[in-house]
């Protein structure tokens, strides 16, 4: 339930940001900057609760992943995380919605999808190295390399796919009028089939690392407690 | 003593660099990164004496949190963060008043209350989990996460609320001329209201770590020493 | 094999955010913060596995330290580090070649040659000391001691050398026309000219920490594993 | 003497970093992150070597904080601080002399003396708390905390003392013409002064963690190895 709760909150806030300061404007240029620093204090936040998905597609790779969650924790998981940025689309949206004209972005489809599957991989293929292998446990530079990760995206693929990798800021984008509904399918199949593809290589290199061997040190369970 | 003057010496400088690079603009665009990089050093430099509070709205965040600080403690280091910050306003207005024209920023009500409400919970929520969380005891990214979680609430509340988050900022402000008098309730209630809610849904959900147990290591009093 | 997929895919995004971010300009100006972070991740991500070389530069490096990597090694790194660059050079061109005009700088050679040097010099010296000095064995920051290296050096370097630092990078900014075939000795050289002098001088100052004393905490050896 | 090397690398990157990012204006508007950033990087790669002064202030800092360095020791260390920052802007002249006017900035003695006392005093107060107090030894923050000082001392006080903080600094600045000779003594007393009452300020709260204890875990001596 707190896990829950977490996961609620650091997807609302997440969303809040990207849409008020990324899609109202807010803070012009520096959208990016605003949105990568708060990803990196709510995984930090976050994290040791819920492991800081903040994503239908990392909790997706985390099922993957193998051990660290169940099908219907993924579930509600990602039950939490839609209710979190469809809170926070209508909020941004009830406070802003007047003061900034948004107009869809219209994505090329090519280059939109390529680039969400390319940096939806890098990113949980950082999430994966960083929070789940067994060489770096403990470490504590987790936070720094996801929230990094997004900023360098956001730079990277800003004006071609919107660097959405993420199903749920999908929904909140096509809320608030960013993303053309009939384009919506896009980062959300980009997100899930990177995820997918990363964690699928990762598990592939870590053989040693997967649930199997019910080792507490290799992988933290959050089923059985 | 020490941990009443490194709250002041924080305090003040926090203050001042929202004074001098953001109101009198000496860092143009780059406030939020100025406050920001000066926030997270010296969280790091006073977080081991004081915790590094520099906000009445975290001083009672700490109280309601049980165990970190007494009533009278509490006063002491509100008072310490005012006076800093009165301070600080004090000086940067003696040396930058004439270089530009301040205007009092007129806050629309609803939505600066709901964003300094908000980002204030965010900021609580952050710090109850970075420093106080057991799970996370020995942790250092807690200046990192404090620090980032204050640059993106001004890039994205910074014209919504100025994203003050903070009495003894308010105060400041107000002294300055960027915030009027008459306005100045609106970030007073809005940081306790968000700080509260952040600590009281903390302690719901951290019902093991709280001070009933007297247990060192999920809780470092400084009453008793 | 693990390894090297990790340096492929290290060198593929950093390479293919240069060429996205700042080549083909989708960055705007905020083309270094996009390739330091980026780095800061690929660094945290891969480190773990293969060290996150990501440069031939710096896998010469680390031959010369001694006991981290094998002449043959050294070959495998750089080739799948060509590769990567190759492939992401290739890709960015692909998607993106039609929207930037893309001039070759023509670098004064004095200058370029000197900033180079310097500047590769200043990464390895970085690295060498964060990655493999015994005295700060299991550090947790050299991610963002060497991205922010590599911000520094593009902000101080970008238009006097490119700040290359990198012979997988010259070959990628040469088919993507910002590096002339003509001039693509010059980072080439730089940095591994740059690159040995550094860990010439780290071995030198560090004479414990070679190879021959066979310590398993001094010195990691890759090979042998 | 490798302590030395170190500090001449350091100072060295520093300043040559100050003076093309920042005096020729190769970072544009970015040359306070410019700065930051190989602040962080050197001193990261030097610290566990010279404890990564790069300041004269910082080393006088030091004598005074007792037991890290010996008179002597500070009198080469302040050697080859002004030696590398000499030489780097004598570097940064020699290749870019011709590419940028730069015009002496006329400070404000006011002003620029408190700001300059102020950040100084805010620099040591960081360093003497994040590298030399018992209740954080082993912290790997130090270096973010030491570089974001400075990065917030730029945005704050650059146009009003040139955030100067560093003696050695001060000589190459006039060296390349951003500060004239005739204000030199200015960035010099004022870090000076700044740095001198930061130590004393915390020896005074931290005094059982004096050098007369001889206590290694407080206090690592460099005299006598």
């Amino acid at each position: 339930m707190n896990r829950l709760a977490h996961e609620f909150i650091g997807t609302f806030f997440l969303v809040f940001t990207i849409c008020v300061a990324s899609v109202y404007g807010k803070a012009g240029a520096y959208g990016p900057l605003a949105i990568g620093t708060v990803l990196v204090a709510v995984v930090y936040a976050g994290g040791h609760i819920s492991k800081a998905h903040y994503n239908p597609a990392v909790s997706l790779a985390f099922l993957i992943r193998g051990c660290y969650i169940s099908v219907r924790e993924m579930f509600s998981f990602m039950a939490v995380q839609f209710l979190g940025a469809f809170l926070a689309a209508l909020l941004a949206s009830a406070l802003f919605k007047g003061e900034a004209e948004v107009t869809a972005t219209q994505l090329s489809v090519g280059p939109a999808l390529v680039g969400e599957i390319l940096f939806t991989f890098l990113l949980v293929w950082v999430i994966m190295n960083v929070a789940t292998a067994k060489a770096v446990t403990g470490n504590q530079f987790y936070g720094i390399a996801i929230g990094f990760t997004v900023i360098a995206a956001i730079y990277t693929l800003g004006e071609t796919s919107l660097a959405v990798l993420n199903p749920a800021v999908a929904v909140a984008l096509t809320m608030v009028g960013k993303l053309s509904l009939s384009q919506i399918w896009l980062p959300i199949a980009g997100s899930l089939i990177g995820a997918t593809s990363a964690v699928v290589f990762f598990n592939f290199g870590h053989p040693s690392e997967s649930c199997s061997e019910s080792d507490e040190s290799s992988c933290r369970p959050i089923d059985g407690k």
